[in-house]
């Protein structure tokens, strides 16, 4: 893929966070499966919902820029994905795990307030408003499940962790 | 590698972040050469001064717990660098490349402070408050850095960019 311009560039990293979100989207439920705390595992279960809504939210935006809705392989997420599975299978206590999945969950969000941070800019430079207003639903999204892990973490997860 | 407690993860975590800081360091001289603002060039320059004191730092905390020094692959940040050097790759204009070098910089940057943020909070519940302290203070550099490069970015670099 050739990029020119702001545009094409924009366009290229809506097919990145697209693909990320599609991604997530398959590595939630073993995410969800693998917690023990009853609050993550529900934390987890809504921002799978919310992810569902975000590509739909992505799919309004290509149209809106009268772009085909289609991802691009983006290495970035699929290395995340691959040490957060890679953390799950090395850690051998349960409330151990939670920790871990807290700590990679919020890799992923962390990768996805930066993108769409980034795409929100674009879009308001190249008179996008309206993506832009979709986008900004992401980004609150995401930063509200990280903010929720934070919690989550410090409200019991992490206590319990030491005990093991 | 076995995860048994939360010792054992904070370490491995501190593995995986000395890994990537190394690899970063390693990233950051083709980003500096590829960029064309002033200012973004020389936020990169400082940026690797800084990356070299948080590896020291790094080896720092590993001393303080007793563990040697040493790092563990870490496949989030080899992909966030292969995605890194494949957009500049594929960028044809170099005002529209200075975006794409924030874009793809700010992404490493939100990975150092997500993998901080959590070292930081566990290092304090596992008393190790010295250790705590050191990272606090890189990811106190991570959050500036962050925060420069969006200033670049709204100051010069997208405006430029989309006169490509």
């Amino acid at each position: 893929m050739s990029v020119k311009t702001m545009e094409d560039l924009f366009v290229a990293t809506l097919k990145d966070i697209y693909y990320a979100e599609k991604q997530i989207l398959k590595a939630l439920p073993g995410m969800v499966s693998k917690a023990d705390n009853a609050k993550l595992k529900k934390a987890l279960e809504t921002h799978k919902k919310e992810t569902e809504g975000q590509v739909d939210r992505l799919e309004k935006v290509f149209k809106l820029i009268g772009v085909p809705a289609r991802g691009k392989k983006c290495d970035a997420i699929e290395g995340i994905i691959d040490e957060a599975k890679e953390h799950m299978d090395e850690i051998k206590d349960e409330r151990v795990l939670d920790a871990g999945i807290i700590s990679s969950a919020q890799a992923v969000e962390h990768y996805e307030i930066c993108r769409y941070g980034t795409l929100i800019e674009w879009a308001n430079d190249l008179g996008h408003s309206d993506a832009a207003k979709l986008l900004a639903e992401s980004l609150k999204e995401e930063r509200h499940a990280d903010t929720l892990l934070t919690e989550i973490a410090r409200g019991s997860v992490n206590r319990d962790a030491e005990a093991a």
